[in-house]
C-alpha cells in the first residue's frame, strides 16, 4: 500500500519515522506493507535534511500539491497540513476521487465533517489522530461503544491546559508562570490562546459528539471558556475542599437536549479523570449498557499522534471501514437541540475579592438570594491585613443566568476589588 | 441480521434487553437491524417466562443445540453457555460452516484460541466481551495501537479481587470479611478461588498478550498467584509507605522474552493503575509510539457485557472484520520465548513474624545477604507485647529463585512464628 504524506512536520516526520522503525511489525498487522512513496512540503532543502536518515527508495519530495495528489499510485493520503481551507480542498478532491485519506486535523473537522462525511460515504477517511492524539477514542466511541446510548462526555482534551493547572496545584505556581513553564517544554505555543482559551479542546469535543449523537454543531454554537482567569486563590479552595481544577470538555444528553461546554471546572479528587495530571488526556464516556469507562493517554506528540494515524492505515490495508461518524445512514438527525449557556444549571463556586467592612456579606447575599442562587457552603479566612479580603461560596445547582447576573451585579457594588469569578463544579 | 443466542443466562439476558431496548440506536449505527430469532436454553419453562418481557415475534426456544445451530437463516451466532468443551465444540462446527461467532468465553479462547483463530481465517469471530467486559481493550489493542510495540500490559482484570482489596485498604477488613461481603453483592461466587486465585485474570492476560505478541501460551505455562494470604498487616505496611496492592496480570516484553505473570503486587499510589478501585478493571498499555494508555471500566455484569457482544455484533453488521488476533498471517510466530518464574527479576516486599529476641533480624539478614538479597527498606515497630513481632522487608531487584529460597531458609528457623510471605513490587 504506497501513501504519500501531505505536510512534512512534527507529526508528518513521526509517521516516516514509526513506518520505517516498525515495518515489520506494521506489515504483519496490516497483511502488507505501507510504503510512503511522497511527501508535500513547503521547503525542499529542509525536508531533503529531514529525511535523510531513512532509506526510503524512489521518495519523491514536491512542493506542487497536484503533482502528489493526481498519482494514480498511490493508495492513501495522510493529510497533516494543518489549518482549515487548504486541506478541506485537498481532501474533497481525493475524496471525490475514491482515494482514501487519513487525518489528523481537527479544525477542519469541526467545522466541515458533515459535509467530509457525505464525500467519504463508501471510501475509507480515517481521523482517530484528531482527538486525543494516540488515544484510540473515535474508534471506542464509534465502534467499542456502539450498542450504547451515550448519556455523557467528559474529556480532558488539552495536555497543554492541563500541564499548567497541574502545575498550579501541584507546585502552587501563578498561572503565568505555569504558563511559561509550559512554553519552555515545548508544550505550549508561543501564542497560547488557542489551547488555553479552550478552543482546541471544543473543536475535539465537537467531533467526539457528532459520533455519539449525529450533531452537527459547530465551534461557534457551543460554550468556550478558558483557563487564564484561573487564579492561585481558587487553588487554594479547591486544595482545602478536596478538588482538582480541570479544563472540561462536556457533552451531555437530557431527554431532548444535549449541552456541549468547554471551561474550568472543580473536580471532586475521588473521580479517575481528576486523577489525570500533567499534559495527559483522558476522556470519560458514560454508557445506558456499559456505565463509565475511561480512556488515558498521550493527547499530543509525534509519536503518540503518529500511533494514531498509521493505526488508520493499517485499517485502511485491512479493509476495515466503519461509516465516518458510526452511522449508515449519513443524513439521519439527532434531533437533539443544544441548550443555551443561559440555561445551564450546575453548581456553582464564586471568588469574590472585597473591601474587609460591616455589612458587605449581607449584600452579597441579599443579591444572591434575590435572585435564586442559594448558597451551599461561604469560607471566609480570617483577615489580619484589614483591608481586603476574599471570600468564597459554593451554590447548590442553580441556573448559569442568575449566576452571571448575581456576579454581575454584586460586581457594581463600591466594596468590590476586582471582578467577582465564578468557576463551574462538575458532579 | 438474525442471531441465535446459545445460553440465555445473566449475559444472555443481558443481550436480549439490550437489543430489545437500544433496537433504534443500534440499527442506526449497524446500518439494519440486529433480530434475535431463537436462543439455546437448559430449562425451557425458566426461559420462556425470562423473554416474556419481550415483545419477540417469531422467537425460537430450543434445548435442541443442532436445532438451532442448522437454522441457514441465522446470521450470526452468539455463545454464552460458559465452559469449555460444549462451546469448543459448537463454535468449530459453526465457524467450519462458515458461520459468524460472537462469544465471551475467556476460558474457552485461554486455551483454544489458535485453533479457532485458523477457523476464523474468513468468518467473523468476535470476542470482545471475553476480557474486561464493557471495556473495548481487544479493538484498542488490535487496531487501535496496532502501529506499536507492545512494550507492557498490567491489567486489572478480576473485578471480585479488585473489590476485595479495595475493601481492605479503604475499609480496614480482614480479607474473610471483606470476600463476604463480595459475596453477599454478588461480586464473588460461593467457591471463589477462580476469581481470587487469580485464574480469572490469567485467562484474560493471555488472550491480551496472544494480540500484543503471538504468542500462543496456555494457563498452566504461567505464574499465577492468588490475594488469599494478603493479611492485614500487608495493608497497613501498604498504607504506611504509599502503596495500592492490586491483584495485577502483567505480560512485559524483553528483548527475546516476555513475562507472563499474575500476582498481588505493590503499586505506588501515584500510578493511575493504582488509583482504580472496587469492582471496576483496567489495563494499561505501553506502547513504544504511544507510550501508556489506559483504559478503564466495568469489567463484569450483564449489561456491560452485553454491550461488549453487541458491539462485535455491530461490526458484523458493518463488514468489520479485523483478523481475529490481529496478524493477517495467523501462523507467525513471535519468536519470544517465556520467562521462567525462578528467573523472574523483581523487587521484593517481604512480612516475617517473628519471636522478638535476641539476634534474629542478624540471622534473617545474614540468609539474605548469602542469597543474594539487597535490602532496600526495613521497618520493625516497636514492640509492647514482647512476644511476637511482624517485621518488614523490601529488597532492590532480586532474582525470584533467591528470594524464594531465602524465605524457606528462614521459615526454617525457630524463632519464626508462621510462613514467611512476599508480594512483588511493581515499578
Amino acid at each position: 500500500m504506497k501513501i504519500a504524506i501531505l505536510g512534512l512536520g512534527t507529526v508528518g516526520k513521526g509517521v516516516l519515522d514509526v513506518l520505517v522503525n516498525n515495518q515489520k511489525i506494521i506489515t504483519a498487522r496490516a497483511g502488507e506493507q505501507i510504503i510512503p512513496v511522497a511527501a508535500l512540503v513547503r521547503d525542499l532543502a529542509k525536508a531533503k535534511e529531514a529525511i535523510k536518515a531513512y532509506d526510503l527508495a524512489n521518495f519523491t519530495l514536491s512542493t506542487n500539491a497536484d503533482e502528489i495528489l493526481m498519482r494514480d499510485d498511490i493508495d492513501v493520503f495522510v493529510e497533516l497540513i494543518g489549518g482549515v481551507d487548504l486541506p478541506r480542498e485537498l481532501i474533497s478532491t481525493l475524496l471525490k476521487r475514491k482515494k482514501p485519506v487519513v487525518t489528523a486535523n481537527k479544525a477542519l473537522l469541526a467545522y466541515h465533517r458533515s459535509e467530509l462525511e457525505m464525500l467519504a460515504k463508501d471510501t475509507p477517511f480515517g481521523f482517530e489522530a484528531s482527538v486525543a492524539g494516540g488515544i484510540p477514542i473515535i474508534k471506542a466511541l464509534r465502534e467499542g461503544l456502539s450498542a450504547n446510548h451515550i448519556e455523557q462526555i467528559t474529556g480532558i482534551l488539552n495536555g497543554t491546559s492541563n500541564y499548567i493547572l497541574t502545575n498550579m496545584m501541584k507546585d502552587g505556581l501563578a498561572f503565568k508562570d505555569a504558563l511559561l513553564s509550559a512554553q519552555k517544554l515545548g508544550y505550549a505555543e508561543a501564542d497560547p490562546s488557542f489551547d488555553i482559551g479552550g478552543f482546541d479542546a471544543a473543536h475535539k469535543l465537537l467531533i467526539l459528539a457528532s459520533i455519539a449523537y449525529k450533531l452537527n454543531a459547530k465551534p461557534d454554537d457551543i460554550l468556550i471558556e478558558g483557563i487564564e482567569n484561573i487564579s492561585s486563590d481558587d487553588i487554594y479552595f479547591a486544595q482545602e475542599f478536596g478538588y482538582a481544577i480541570k479544563l472540561l470538555a462536556i457533552a451531555k444528553k437530557s431527554a431532548q437536549s444535549l449541552e456541549l461546554r468547554v471551561h474550568p471546572a472543580l473536580l471532586e479528587h475521588s473521580k479517575m479523570i481528576a486523577k489525570v495530571d500533567g499534559v495527559m488526556n483522558a476522556v470519560s464516556v458514560w454508557g445506558d449498557c456499559v456505565g463509565e469507562s475511561m480512556y488515558y493517554g498521550a493527547g499530543a506528540g509525534a509519536k503518540p499522534t503518529a500511533s494514531a494515524v498509521i493505526s488508520d492505515l493499517i485499517d485502511i490495508a485491512r479493509k476495515i471501514k466503519s461509516p465516518m461518524l458510526g452511522y449508515k445512514d449519513t443524513s439521519l438527525q439527532s434531533g437533539l437541540s443544544l441548550v443555551k449557556s443561559d440555561d445551564l444549571m450546575s453548581k456553582f463556586y464564586l471568588r469574590l475579592r472585597v473591601h474587609d467592612e460591616l455589612g458587605v456579606i449581607a449584600k452579597i447575599t441579599n443579591i444572591m438570594s434575590q435572585n435564586e442562587l442559594s448558597i451551599d457552603s461561604f469560607l471566609q479566612k480570617p483577615n489580619s491585613s484589614k483591608a481586603d479580603t476574599t471570600v468564597y461560596f459554593t451554590t447548590h445547582t442553580c441556573k448559569q443566568a442568575n449566576v452571571l447576573k448575581s456576579l454581575e451585579l454584586i460586581g457594581r457594588e463600591n466594596f468590590v476589588v476586582s471582578k467577582p469569578f465564578m468557576i463551574r463544579i462538575e458532579k
